[in-house]
């Protein structure tokens, strides 16, 4: 079996011994005659998967006890809704940062549930290529809370240093680079980020919540998307994902092993760190359009000078087992996406590539 | 590997065939390089398998072409609010057919979006035997919609005909008595099932809906909620759950490969009747609360003289390698969950153990 250097941008690649082990016990997981897929989700052979996989997200990134962890459905996609829902109150009014289409497509979403207003948007030129800095902030101090994106997938923006918004519940859609670093999770009221980036397959969503403001949320929604009921039943008010959420502790299991969160960022960074190098060499070839301290170090976004050369350079680093290089539809270009389990290895094998093909076509 | 006999009552068994089908390729879907779980939802491969789960469930309920047929998330419980937040307007009331523990969850829920009443309610005694004849059914001729629960996975009760709503549309929660027997489709407005009994692991739901009430529905609701939404997409608007849709698609063939629905429904039927032969036999020690024409082919549920003999009985069973028969924590009692992937033969050998245990104890 040839396994692909895999730079989908989510669904993504997972780390290879997450994957063996539920090969290994796909029919019989550990020793109990059927599949983790099979088990009830009252049962306490899942129970122990399921509060595992939540108590590594916390040992992970040291999150606080005022702070709940939990497993949600419906993507972040979902969450754009029930953000609003549960924390918007008529009468009151949310902030929004934007910086890429991710930032903009939940800023709409929560125009159908109540009053939002953009504090932010770095959009120039029907594009986004840098994150705003603090002074550009037009803060409401009465918001209901602040929104941003603290990763854009598709433009390739991402915040190094969060934004400052005082008093003001801040929430983020981390979906795209949620457990690659640790980070000060008391910076922010409610975290979420759909699974399948960095640590797990599609089709859950993780939500990190402080205690007090989901006790604060709205009761008038329905019961399935309160914050406040799935907290109540440990995210077991209704059945979860189980092979997801199996599959999520399978990617903490790895991360623990591979030395925790600083090891996983070193790599992160060389990894980032030897993409844009590249990048920089050759610019003359290729055009890395992103502001430098706006550069995500998960979705490296590039032109070429042709689009043509750009279909080139995915035919041929297919040819070289090299798939998933596309950008998004709406943009065009290259896209490489560089999440947890993609090794240094990898990226150097890329990278290699990546010079070649300048030195051949430029 | 022992492979138990497993009656969970959802997540269940699913058929061997598909299980060991996800094990072989796990890393190397066919000949990619990489998981099915790795593969993007846009991608040619992720949808071929996507488009066939569809064209699968298509065919086997000869679902006619004005129907959508949509993987959304979050469950059953989530489609009882989203069926009011999309079908019941201002100003309109929907009726509810009340036969067990779920119907009434999805009327609590409904209550929590608009204006429902309850069109019948079979509750006596803090319990449910039976569903409602056609003439208890106090039905609002301009009600929005009627609900009901086709079967009731706690109390074991199962409509054998449906409801008749006349002109008004019928929705039907049918999550664990879905795929199991041909039905006439065009009987209903809206059907949805939670895929973890019949058709796959948790974390997936299936919706069938004519396309008319979809153009009609409500379009002051999140987007994420929007039926149409969904259908304009191919079910593909945000990342579905991939791997979930894959199982699907391999259960759906198993069905096809085993003969169809016809050898699915006599296989159940068989089963059912071999359990409630076995009750009836032994009537004087098993005790099926259940009215005959409201016994559920999916999930049997009965009383032993004492709970420490239901104790013992599910004890005995466990060693002999069958589990999964504790009756649900709310009502008690025992409960064998009996979905297509348990064979005849499973049936055969927990009826054998059912007689030995009755003379033993009886």
């Amino acid at each position: 079996m040839a396994r692909v250097l895999n730079f989908n941008p989510g669904p993504a690649a997972l780390p290879i011994s997450a994957l063996e082990r539920a090969q290994q016990e796909l029919l019989d997981f550990q020793g109990t005659g059927m599949s983790v897929m099979e088990h009830s989700h009252r049962g306490k052979d899942f129970e122990a998967v399921h509060n595992e996989a939540i108590a590594s997200i916390r040992e992970l990134l040291s999150i606080p006890d005022d702070y709940h962890v939990l497993f949600l459905q419906g993507g972040a996609s979902q969450q754009f809704a029930m953000v609003p829902m549960n924390l918007l109150p008529p009468g009151r009014s949310a902030d929004y940062i934007l910086t890429g289409a991710w930032g903009k497509k939940a800023y709409e979403e929560a125009k159908n549930v109540g009053t939002v207003r953009v504090a932010a948007t770095t959009e120039e030129n029907k594009t986004y290529v840098r994150v705003p800095a603090q002074g550009e902030l037009k803060l409401d101090p009465e918001a209901a809370y602040v929104h941003f994106t603290s990763n854009e997938t598709i433009h390739g923006v991402q915040f190094d240093q969060f934004p400052d918004t005082g008093k003001v519940p801040l929430v983020c859609d981390m979906s795209s680079d949620f457990m690659w670093r640790k980070f000060d999770v008391r910076r922010f009221a409610l975290i979420y980020a759909g699974a399948q980036k960095n640590i797990g397959p599609s089709g859950i969503t993780v939500v990190i919540v402080r205690k007090d403001l989901v006790e604060g949320a709205r009761k008038d929604i329905p019961k399935i998307f309160r914050y406040g009921v799935h907290a109540e039943n440990n995210s077991l008010y209704n059945t979860p994902p189980t092979f997801g959420i199996y599959m999520i502790r399978n990617v903490m299991t790895w991360i623990k092993e591979s030395g925790g969160l600083s090891q996983i960022e070193a790599w992160n960074r060389e990894k980032a760190r030897l993409v844009y190098d590249c990048l920089d060499e050759l610019s003359g070839f290729y055009r890395a359009p992103v502001q430098k301290q706006s550069r995500s170090v998960m979705n490296i976004v590039f032109r070429l000078p042709t689009e043509d050369l750009e279909a080139k350079l995915i035919a041929d680093a297919k040819k070289a087992g090299m798939v998933g290089l596309k950008g998004h539809r709406s943009v065009g270009g290259i896209r490489i996406s560089s999440y947890n389990a993609m090794s240094v290895d990898g990226i150097k094998q890329l990278v290699g590539f990546m010079k070649d093909f300048a030195k051949a076509n430029g």
